[in-house]
């Protein structure tokens, strides 16, 4: 199984799979290919979020902004799963949190035909081989070096106090759920009550529906982090937040 | 093979999948992941339209605006298809299309890992473990109870006199075809006439190619009901219609 | 394998993939459904730059603003590929990168159940008799006629002096790239320097993320054309340009 993430859009990821299903009859799953255009930090917590839930596999990522710069092609064992893709962090939270030592590795990329499409003309040629001749293989033959060192991108640690928790946005999701760094055990106590956000006042419930809809509230969202949120609306704009926003969560005494 | 219907957007549908492929090999068709957001009626429509041009399948539909209350998970046995999705009504007008008298069951989801994303928590493994086991051996294993009584949404009934419809767009597609309720027979004999739209006349023609770009005209879609269009543009915006609306249709004497 | 590319977005695909799927256990893969609306010319760009990288298999092709009209049925045999669309253009750039002498029929459509989705109606119906039967079958089975004459979509030839091209932009991808006609050895030499661009001058660069965030480049992108983009950002917007604009490149003396 080869999964896929990128921020392509469309249709540039139908040319990877031309490139693995030329070389492999590996099993294809698109994770996504609508992650925020270059953006490293958003794609690594998405990955991390979601990869954790697949059966072994190979993890083709290309959120990739340094394409035919001198930026490294990265394959990390993890587990059982490989992932591959640009030295640039995208993959590092994923791959710890698959394996607390995951082995990482770079490999050449020769002479790529293009500087501009490396998802094409490197990536998913790699990804392809490792599902056909395996990473051992791989390394057997000499092609990947073993490094210690690579690129990371690092979330921020939110600040926890009895009552007051003080954090960042790390993601909003299509529904506008604004997702944030904060623990979601922070607001377990809280639930029924209201707690300060910023500015503003909103109950701290356990479901979206247990407010009206168009109301707002604070939850706790899937990533078992605590989430602002609407009910059948836009947490992100009800909120006035976006991602990378600093927020306090004040719970009511 | 499991099918795939959300709201979800992206990514969460990759979760989803990732469950299921961790529990079984079946294959995975997505039917569409942006039915427009908790808007159950809509998605019951376009269920209706697809699954049954599929195969024997077990249909995944997440269309969940109540998730985290006590809204119920209905499984139901319609023909050869089994649906998997939440007790509020987007699975009925599939189910009774599928198969005149479906079984619906409902099923205790004990206690999810969250209160938001019972796609990831209860509707995935439930239909990867059909997948597994099969509704009947469910059934046999007593975690499934037979019911009658299940949530309902209903399309609203056309009035159709010999010269006038009065109904109701059901649904908007991609294109901005605006798609009523009134049956395409009412339009078969007013094909190359002109008919009057509320306060609008258009003609009445097969295909949308029969009118000028960019020219409104009234047809009879794919899915057999007369449909307000635009060859080659918006037939929402042109007719000035949306979801929802009261439309009348009048034939030219 | 059969892949399925059209402009319909959501949901109508996954009628199709039903109709497929009822009659075949074909392997499916989506090259995209978001094709620009209704132009032939832009999607046969892509399909031309996508498809050869795909091992053989049967593409079904459904863009088709002349659907419902007696506008033809094309299936092409192009080297170890079947493509299936409507005969206007779409498929014939692609048939003759594949097969420098494709083998072009026409098939008869039956009395299609609607006037409005041949998609669903006669295009996956045949792709899916062709993966059962083959095109050899139907041709013996006389259900497919060779013809000489097909209808295509050109695109535009540059005008190549040795500092000066004029050209159009062929296509602007998702992330902004305007992709000209113009071929990329044009820029060779120019790289390092600056460009004209109309009225506008821009660094000739080999990598977006050889200028800065935000900044303007000519490049030559993945397709091996001259491309106008922006390092993380849209060059279709930034240089004042979209799909059919005539444009000229100035080499620096």
């Amino acid at each position: 199984m080869i999964t896929l993430a990128s921020d392509f859009g469309s249709p540039y990821p139908a040319t990877m799979k031309g490139i693995i299903l030329e070389r492999t009859d590996a099993r294809l799953v698109d994770i996504a290919h609508d992650f925020p255009r270059q953006d490293v930090r958003q794609a690594a917590f998405w990955l991390r979020e979601i990869l954790p839930y697949f059966p072994p596999a190979i993890h083709l990522v290309v959120i990739d902004p340094g394409v035919g710069t001198d930026r490294q092609v990265l394959v990390v064992h993890a587990g059982d799963h490989v992932l591959v893709g640009p030295d640039n962090g995208v993959l590092v939270p994923v791959a710890e949190t698959l394996d607390g030592q995951p082995d990482y590795y770079r490999t050449e990329t020769g002479d790529p035909e293009s500087t501009t499409f490396h998802g094409r003309d490197v990536f998913a040629p790699l990804a392809a081989d490792i599902h056909e001749r395996g990473v051992e293989a791989n390394v057997e033959g000499d092609e990947f070096t073993r490094v210690d060192q690579v690129e990371r991108v690092d979330f921020p640690e939110p600040t926890l106090e009895a009552d007051l928790a003080q954090g960042e946005i790390l993601a909003v999701d299509g529904f506008g759920n604004a997702i944030t760094n904060i623990p979601g055990d922070f607001l377990q106590e809280a639930f029924g009550t209201q707690v300060q956000v910023g500015a503003k006042s909103a109950p701290a419930r356990r479901t979206y529906a247990a407010v009206g809809t168009d109301e707002r509230l604070v939850t706790v969202g899937s990533h078992e982090n605590v989430e602002f949120a609407v009910n059948q609306g836009r947490g992100d704009e009800a909120f006035g937040v976006d991602v990378g926003d600093p927020v306090r969560v004040q719970k009511d005494r």
